[in-house]
């Protein structure tokens, strides 16, 4: 019996191993235009998965990483996650009558972005520790469940979820199913991303990097939580990018794909291992399908990425040209 | 051709589900006596991997954490890591003729431990960041690579990674072979334990959780390095170790394994969970074929989590009882 179940199982893995052959023959990449983009990402992972080329990496070192805001989600007009910041605001502001009359508070009450704004990062910082911290990670992770069920985009009225690319998604699974472990490298909250990043990217939670705020155990009647504090901890950005990565995986990556100034040290961490790497840049050029940005920009600013990636032959993607579509097909 | 493929998978995977019971039938832990730890061990793997038990458990939440120092490896007379710093210390010596008047480097150069570690945390901070930092990631690895392969344990003269525990060295193959994704989650250094803990314990840089210091993105000559920097940045110890097991997991395990109070947080956060928990103890009352200590010890210290252990009817191994030997047998 177990004779039999070895045979079957190696003789299933040598199949699993030509799968890539394999998803060449029904296109893996449907959602992409023919052209020098796409045909990067495959001839890659071709390179990489054929035993034998001299730049075979085995399966347990074929790591990808995904910059999330403006690389698998729009990021425009600004990152959802400061979206559900200021509905927790909403929320919360009964509990907080001083809201009315301090800032960033009182012009988030009064719907005004861009004065709440003006505080630059200090103001971010105030806002994402009045929502984000003074409760347990279990009673953080049901918050962002219920919000990412019931929210709606401000100008397309759709749920961020449906706000994804598709064409990345499909990239993300071409890459699963050729031995790839695909992780989440993400400015936005690790705990923010964790409770739907499964669901919607096939990303379990052990796979997504991010920034986080500190937390601290402790005993509440008897039952140990963790209780989230209004301090943060880590910054995943620009060349914390790379020490997440580091911090997380332990290995360097082999592929990386990003959209902005701040994913640049993790591509660049990423091309500078002895074997074969792989660097793309989501180029957001689709005024009318989504949003047309590089630099300057308040989101997801793209300019020194641009000459680098100029400069060292990485794969730029034009969203309008590349794509066939930008978002996932839904029944609505 | 395809179709065949899946059969085939589809089959395979069947039969992979049902590998626990096959290795019921093989006995999975050879090294341990039969008797009620062992029985522990077996009893909940198979509630959580029967398929249709109230108490089945996805693979994919199949979490187990083993604590390293004194669960899977010797930690006596004093941590591993400490000898690696002590030799690193006398490495280095050359290069700081001021360490032969300054403390705990003095009396480290002379082989006094005793009076080395007089200072207490603070002394052992400084050996640490003395010897620890101030090199690339890449080359901290080369160095901790080259030592794990040469250095002697000052007592029994083995390599340190002859003096892992056999039987636990079973209990993380059984787990696997159940579906399980084991990880460690030690006081250690998670950049000290990756270099070696894949060929020792099977356990992949990924699912390495350590206490760690600070590294930052810099070029050199065009290249990217992340530089490790004399600042501790998280201690992975007592009710931080439920913080690292958040930060790297995002899951809570379903099995935790420990062999002090350093670990006893961590036990209690595994067994928290709404579905089922498992927490074990190595007790350490060997002292003819390894060392006999709980407390006070200045090493591995457990009180309160036997105490607690008993109070909730967790398993604790008498490694004296419940192992027919210690370490692996080794040709030599």
């Amino acid at each position: 019996m177990k004779r039999v179940f070895f045979a079957l199982l190696a003789f299933s893995l040598t199949l699993a191993f030509s799968a890539p052959a394999l998803a060449g023959e029904r296109d893996a990449l449907p959602s992409w235009n023919a052209g020098a983009s796409k045909q990067s990402i495959s001839d890659f992972v071709a390179r990489v998965t054929t035993e034998g080329s001299a730049d075979f990496v085995p399966p347990a070192e074929r790591i990808a990483v995904f910059d999330n805001d403006g690389t698998l989600w729009a990021e425009q007009p600004f990152y959802a996650q400061f979206f559900f910041a200021v509905d927790r605001v909403q929320a919360l502001a009964p509990q907080h009558p001083e809201w009315k009359t301090r800032e960033p508070f009182a012009s988030l009450l009064k719907g005004d972005m861009k004065a709440a704004l003006a505080g630059g990062e200090h103001a971010i910082l105030e806002i994402v520790m009045a929502t984000h911290a003074g409760m347990s990670t279990e009673a953080f992770e049901q918050l962002v469940k219920d919000w990412i069920t019931t929210a709606r985009h401000p100008v397309t009225k759709r749920p961020y979820t449906e706000m994804v690319y598709q064409p990345m998604l499909e990239v993300l699974a071409y890459l699963r199913e050729s031995g790839f472990k695909t992780y989440i490298v993400s400015g936005g909250g690790i705990e923010f991303m964790r409770p739907w990043a499964e669901a919607v990217y096939g990303v379990p939670p052990e796979q997504v990097i991010g920034s986080s705020i500190k937390t601290k155990f402790e005993m509440v009647d008897g039952k140990p939580v963790l209780m989230r504090l209004p301090e943060l901890s880590f910054l995943d950005d620009k060349g914390d990018k790379p020490v997440g990565i580091n911090l997380h995986i332990g290995r360097r990556p082999i592929a990386a794909f990003g959209n902005s100034d701040g994913d640049l040290q993790m591509l660049q961490w990423t091309t500078a291992g002895s074997g074969p790497g792989f660097a793309l840049y989501v180029h957001h050029d689709d005024a009318g399908r989504e949003w047309a940005y590089d630099h300057p920009s308040a989101v997801g600013q793209l300019d020194k990425g641009l000459v680098e990636a100029a400069a060292k032959g990485w794969t730029v993607v034009s969203m309008k040209n590349d794509w066939k579509l930008i978002y996932p097909v839904t029944k609505q």
